[in-house]
Order: structure tokens, then C-alpha cells, then sequence
């Protein structure tokens, strides 16, 4: 049982956070903060949160659990607010997209990795945000991956594991590195595709409206072009190491498709186009287990 | 009302067309061509033919209406069967997914372009296919492309246009290159992002199983890799003149996009998600409308 937790950031992740921990009865008050204070009013009004705290050092004063339901970029002037209140007993996690960064801050907020400290990431992105859009529901049969590193507490991770397996999530554990090298791969390289794909067509609409001739398949394509432009941003330059060359590798073999359709062969495009349903279906497999 | 109809073609759309006729009373007898024989006696045995023809010219002989819905690459040899037999009383019309190549074969075949035979689209794919996949819904409130040229009857196209409006489809008529250009944008392109990325991610799912952690959003944005390959191959090839040089501006587009997310350009890449999100939206509307 929580007895004062402490979230930082009430939008989707974080609001979803507290609903699920109050369904579960593992909560018994939580304190939020969060920069945009509509979004606080919001989450206190819908019974997310039950103080509005002023700031992150004051929101964090006290609490027996930390949560940090931020976006990526903010985390270095968090970890910057909580240093003079860090406290030994208290179990700190995160929600962040990008996990090499969020590591990457926290040795330099305090020159080493607080052992206390549990990096992790529930994948259950959507297209809405903010706390209006909290559904307690939102990680069940979701994954969360825990990016431990070798200052990590595991009693204190094996906490922060539970906590998510109550809430219906599936917990995995791998490294910082790859889960970003993996989350580059599923998640970011698809959304700057569909953001670059989705701007590049807004132009060629305005001369012509083509979008009234496109059908349910593009809708399904460029959902994720509807995600939170800000959120994107960050994740995207919190982990350009693997998105750039994620996108060259993409790019080439966008150019070798473009030669075979112009050189019409026959036999290398089917093989392609082929392989992409075999490999989706793998894919769909995978996500039934 | 249709006294007989030649089906050529009986998969999802040939399948959903006689389905559609059907439930609206208005085809008295529907005979069938397919080169999959067993796809033939499954749209036999499931009520979407009455009788299943042995070749292309036979199940057009004595038709009042041909529809052609076959992949546009056998579209050249279907034209070669039917011309001994062609009829200037008789309706045909096609469901091809590209139009310049379907008018060009017909120039080839006939040394001119039929006034009887009215070019169309409808724009509803889907990641089924074959007779089986066959519904009588599936052409409401989607849209239909009909693209007359110089020669075109525009009784009889007229009559073509009231048979897709009676099967719930909303009928819109444009040149045959504005379809194409059209199409290429906002269904081939996004086709060959979706069948590109996944055979890529595929190599590297042997190797560490990625795929377990992508969520949803991913399995949106993959949806159409599912798409019959031989159709795609087809598509590609027939219309390369627009899908080609519009893959080299998306890859210039996506190239600029690495270079702001390398740079860490803030503002610009603020600007590239916020109009995708704005250009999306305006999609949806569309939709709506």
C-alpha cells in the first residue's frame, strides 16, 4: 500500500496511474503537480488526484513513492527540483518514452544513479492526452519494460514490477540501450514516418482535396500523426542516436523499393512486399501470446 | 435491371458487387470468371455466381453488362479475349485500382477507346480478400471514381454511376491522370511505407524479437502490409510514373526531417508534427462530410 504518492505530470500516463492505483486499492492519497495548471484543476476535479501541489519539491515532500508521468525533455529540470528533498526511503520511478536520456540526466543531477531511482516505461501511448483522457484500464495487457543499471535497488524494483503486474501490465526488463533501439524500431521510426508522410500530403490538399478520396486503410496509416506534437519532439531528440540512423537504413530501402518499381522487377518486389505480410503477421502472432 | 451480368474476376470487389446487386434486386443472372478455380467454385458454391464460365469469352458471350474486377496487370490479356466478341450494346465497365494503364491496354487492344466501356474505381480495399471475403455492404458510403476520356458514352456512364449510387456508394468522376496522381498519394505511397518498414523491422524481429513490444499504434500503422501482394505488385508497376517520383519527395521530406531531429531544430520540428496533426485532422473532417 502507497500511502502518499507523489505524480509529477497528470496527463494520460500519469492520470491513468492514479486510476488504476485507486481501483486496485493500493493508494491512499496522491499529490499531483503538473505544469499546466487547467490540466491539474482538471485532474483534482476528476478525483485523479486528491492535492494540487504548487511545485515538484513541494509535490514530492513526504511521499513514500515518486512517479514521474512527465514528458522526456522535462526530466532534467525535475531530477533538479528534487535533489535537495531525495530522499533514501523513497521509491522513485518513471514513465518516460526514452530511457538512455532519463539516466543520462539523472547522473548528471547527482553525479552518480540513485540506486532508489527505477526507470521504466509503460507502452500504451494514445492518440488523446491529458488528464481528461486517464482510463483506468490503460495498462491492462499492456507491456512495461524496467531498464535497470548496475546501481538499481532490485528490492525496490521488484516493488516498482508488482505495482505494474496489479495494474494488469506484463512486465519484461532489458537495458537501457536496447529498449531504445527496440522503441526506435515499433514506435518512433512509424510516428516521424506518419507525421513527415501526413504533413508532406496537407500540402499537396490544399491544391486539391486529395483526402476526400482516401480511404479507411490511410486512416489506420496516419493515426499516429494525430499524437501529441510536443511529446514527439522530445522523444525524438531525447533519442536521436537510434532514430537517425533508423531512418537512413529506412531510406535506402525505400530507394532500392523505388528502383524496383521503376525497373519493374517483377520477382524482387513480390519477394518484398511478400516478406512485409509474412513478417506482420509474426507480428499479430506475437501480440496474441 | 441486369438481364446478365459477366463477372470477371470474383474476388473481394467482383464478390461484393454481385452481392450488392443482388440484395438491391437489380441482376437477373450473373456468370463468372476467375483464373483461381478454386476461388470460381467457392463464389459458385457460396451464391455470388449462378454459373461459373470456363474462360473469359465465353462468360462475356451474350452479357448485357462485363464488369471487370481483376487485378489490372491481366487487365491487357482480358481485353484481348474480348474483343471477337465485343458487343455495342453491351455496358463494360472495370474496378481497377489505376486508370491510365487500363485506357492504355484498351488503346492497344482496340486500336482506339470504346465509348461503351466506362472506367472506374471504387475505393474499397480491404486486407481480406477472394470470394469469401465477399459483402454486399462493402461499397456504402465509399467512394467510387469514374474516369471518363474523350470517347466515353456518357448515357451509359451514366447508367454505370446509378449502379454504384444504388449499392450506397457516393460516385465522383475525374481524369484518368488526376486519379492516378490522386491515388498515388494518398493509397500507393502510404502502401509502400507500410510494406517497406515491416519487411525491414521483420530482419530485425529474427534477430530480437521487437515485435513483442510494439503496441497498438504500430499495428494500425502496418494494417495495409497485409494487403495481397500480387495486387500491390500490379498497382505498383501500372502506375510508377506518379508512385515513383512521389517516393523520392517523400524521401527528400524524410531526409530533412533527420537533419532537424540530428540538429536538435527545436522550432522546425515543432512545425513538421503540429501541421501533420492540423493536416489529420482536416482528413478527418473530410471523411465525415
Amino acid at each position: 500500500m502507497i500511502q502518499r504518492l507523489c505524480l509529477i505530470g497528470v496527463g494520460l500516463i500519469g492520470g491513468s496511474v492514479a486510476l488504476a492505483l485507486r481501483s486496485q486499492g493500493l493508494v491512499a492519497e496522491i499529490i499531483g503537480f503538473d505544469t499546466d495548471p487547467e490540466n491539474l484543476e482538471a485532474a483534482h476535479r476528476l478525483g485523479i488526484i486528491d492535492v494540487m501541489a504548487p511545485d515538484v519539491a513541494s509535490a514530492a515532500s513526504r511521499a513514500d513513492w515518486v512517479i514521474l508521468a512527465a514528458p522526456v525533455g522535462a526530466m532534467p529540470h525535475i531530477f533538479s527540483k528534487l535533489r535537495s528533498g531525495w530522499c533514501e526511503q523513497t521509491i522513485y520511478t518513471d514513465t518516460g518514452s526514452t530511457k538512455s536520456d532519463v539516466i543520462a540526466a539523472l547522473q548528471d543531477a547527482f553525479g552518480g544513479i540513485p540506486g532508489n531511482f527505477i526507470p521504466g516505461h509503460p507502452i500504451a501511448g494514445a492518440e488523446r492526452s491529458g488528464a481528461t483522457a486517464a482510463n483506468p484500464a490503460l495498462f491492462e495487457n499492456r507491456r512495461v519494460i524496467l531498464t535497470p543499471v548496475a546501481e538499481t535497488d532490485a528490492v525496490l524494483m521488484g516493488r516498482v514490477d508488482e505495482m505494474w503486474t496489479r495494474m494488469g501490465a506484463r512486465v519484461s526488463r532489458m537495458s537501457p540501450e536496447q529498449h531504445d533501439r527496440v522503441l526506435a524500431a515499433t514506435s518512433h521510426l512509424p510516428h516521424v514516418l506518419a507525421f513527415v508522410l501526413t504533413e508532406m500530403l496537407g500540402r499537396k490538399d490544399d491544391q486539391e482535396a486529395i483526402f476526400q478520396y482516401a480511404a479507411g486503410g490511410f486512416r489506420d496509416f496516419t493515426r499516429i500523426a494525430s499524437s501529441e506534437p510536443g511529446m514527439w519532439l522530445d522523444i525524438c531528440l531525447a533519442n536521436r542516436a537510434e532514430i537517425v540512423p533508423l531512418i537512413h537504413e529506412f531510406r535506402d530501402a525505400l530507394g532500392r523499393a523505388a528502383g524496383q518499381i521503376e525497373n519493374g522487377d517483377h520477382d524482387e518486389l513480390l519477394a518484398l512486399f511478400s516478406d512485409a505480410r509474412t513478417a506482420r503477421q509474426r507480428f499479430l502472432e506475437q501480440l496474441e501470446r
